[in-house]
């Protein structure tokens, strides 16, 4: 019983890009309590966090940030939920847990409390079939399987990289939307997990999101956001995008769907647009350069492909704007840094 | 009201490969009267169907087939439910849904029954995304939209050809997965429609499948099985794949997901077994054909894809046994029969 409440206890961390309400860590003690929380605070390096009592934690401001990382401290935004990726570089974890402040526990259809973490490990522990659709949803799911056409050579699936968790109550709209609908609330609990099939991008949300660190983690950089940047909240759909490529390129599966939490308060549409705007253009370039994107067959790692997928962003976008340019590089130094913290016969060990 | 229980009520065909039980038509009587039925009886033409008072009907049997067709009736299977692609070919409406007769009405989780047909026509009137995922499913069901992240250009859409419902119940196994586990039902309902990524095949049942015959109709070619055949049970699969392929070059939509029917009886796993063996060593095969299948671009009819598929394979899957040769062959003899039975210009009138 403990273990399926408490999977893989000693090998999930648990990310929160920062804590503004004292209730979310209070409603997820009963499932966070047992994991050890790695808070990287957003804002303000003098304002200070509460942890109640009880939870196992370690919280870096910019200041940590800054003398961890020195000059390559660069690569980790400012002012936004997208620092948030600095807790994936210096956790020595396997797993990766993110989670949103704004974020609570959500109840299924019969009023159970849904254990999200549970259901990632679910996820993350089982094979993706991304090479053809099964139309069942996951086929690794209890009571479900492989349906008849389904070739039989494909049934051992890949490794499962990603678990893209999902939203009840405010869905994960843009700023249009928001303004457009500002009543609409997702109340659909839709009871599957399915992998992303091979050659499709999708919109990766980083409010509800597990990893396979020791697959994908130097993939998972938020970008540059936030203070001193042209735009925000591309930070997740940006290391989605890079790590659907390198999935797709390295055989590596992601899952959606289940679990859900609650989301629960919608952000401001005006602050919203302001910083989406310029991403609304950039976003019609941005696919098209991701769904194009070709990676050589001897980037063999995720690093190499990391490093290969920021010289064709600098060489293809930065024709759209400078930012890509500065961006591309920072996913180099992002790739340093990773390196030089997680040197590889650490990482070796910790597997 | 009418509206919504019975829609396009002029522009949709049923079609039924046949019906050994008495109740099916009476459990679907308040969904299925208003519409037209064409029945394609797969058996003994000498055996006499039954048909319930009050429904409007046209019955087809192997006689009738041979007699319409003349020697290209070759193309039609015998003694398998196959042949219900006939009933595609004869019908002169926009629309057609196919069901077996061991499909009953499904309940949803509130216990209320489903009105499949109007599912279905909800599907086919929206339109389909396959370029991008949409994470919250189909965004142009009520409550749903596209989520942050979802480039604008593409939130048009393609129109959607296909429909392809599920199955609560008896899944649809393979013979070894069915053989496997005898007792596994499937019972979990998903409350979702979702688009096939482009570039992806799936699994296609025809056990509860709707399709705008305007858009993709002679593609919906299901092969030839059953008597005198090598295999059987690849019907609707063989459908899918040449129809997935098509409609990533047309640029149309594929869904699946809701409309669950209820799936009453598991066919026999030993004599499915006998049906499939070959099939299970052939789709090894095939699925890697249909994926890297390419159309040339002057493909740019429904029937010119599909003479140009039939042409591969001739060539490719003809050199794994002789049956491919003669499928190929078919395929262009029911391409030629369906311009017969709908030349150019009537087709162009019941638009």
């Amino acid at each position: 019983m403990a273990a399926s409440t408490f999977p893989l206890k000693d090998e999930l961390d648990i990310v929160i890009p920062t804590i503004r309400n004292l209730d979310f860590l209070e409603m997820w003690r009963p499932f966070f309590q047992p994991y050890h929380l790695i808070i990287v605070q957003d804002g303000d390096p003098s304002r200070s966090i509460k942890v109640p009592d009880g939870f196992d934690y370690e919280l870096y401001n910019r200041n940590d940030i800054n003398k961890i990382l020195g000059p390559k401290a660069s690569c980790i935004s400012f002012k936004d939920s997208a620092c948030r990726c600095f807790g994936y570089m210096v956790s020595k974890k396997k797993y990766i847990f993110t989670i949103d402040d704004d974020c609570f526990v959500a109840k299924d259809p019969t009023g159970k409390d849904i254990d999200a973490l549970s259901q990632h490990i679910k996820n993350l522990l089982n094979p993706s079939t991304p090479y053809f659709f099964n139309t069942l949803y996951d086929p690794f799911t209890d009571g479900a399987d492989f349906v008849r056409g389904y070739p039989f050579s494909l049934r051992e699936g890949v490794p499962t990289a990603v678990s893209h968790g999902l939203w009840l109550n405010i869905p994960d709209y843009d700023a249009p939307t928001q303004l457009v609908k500002p009543r609409e609330r997702n109340t659909r609990y839709v009871d599957a997990v399915m992998t992303l099939p091979k050659g499709i991008l999708f919109p990766m949300c980083g409010m509800n999101l597990a990893f396979d660190r020791s697959l994908i983690g130097p993939a998972m950089y938020f970008g540059l956001m936030g203070d001193g940047q042209p735009i925000g909240r591309y930070d997740d759909m940006w290391a989605g995008w890079c790590v659907k490529v390198i999935c797709d390129h390295l055989g590596l599966g992601i899952k959606t769907g289940l679990p859900y939490i609650w989301h629960s308060k919608a952000s401001n549409p005006f602050v919203n647009l302001k910083k989406e705007y310029k991403g609304i253009f950039w976003q019609e370039e941005m696919i098209p350069f991701f769904q194009d994107a070709i990676l050589p067959k001897d980037c063999t790692t995720v690093q190499s492909c990391y490093k290969e997928l920021a010289k064709q962003v600098k060489d293809k976008l930065g024709k759209i704007d400078p930012y890509f340019v500065k961006l591309a590089d920072a996913m180099v130094t992002w790739i340093d840094a990773w390196d030089e913290l997680n040197p590889p016969a650490k990482a070796a060990n910790s597997k």
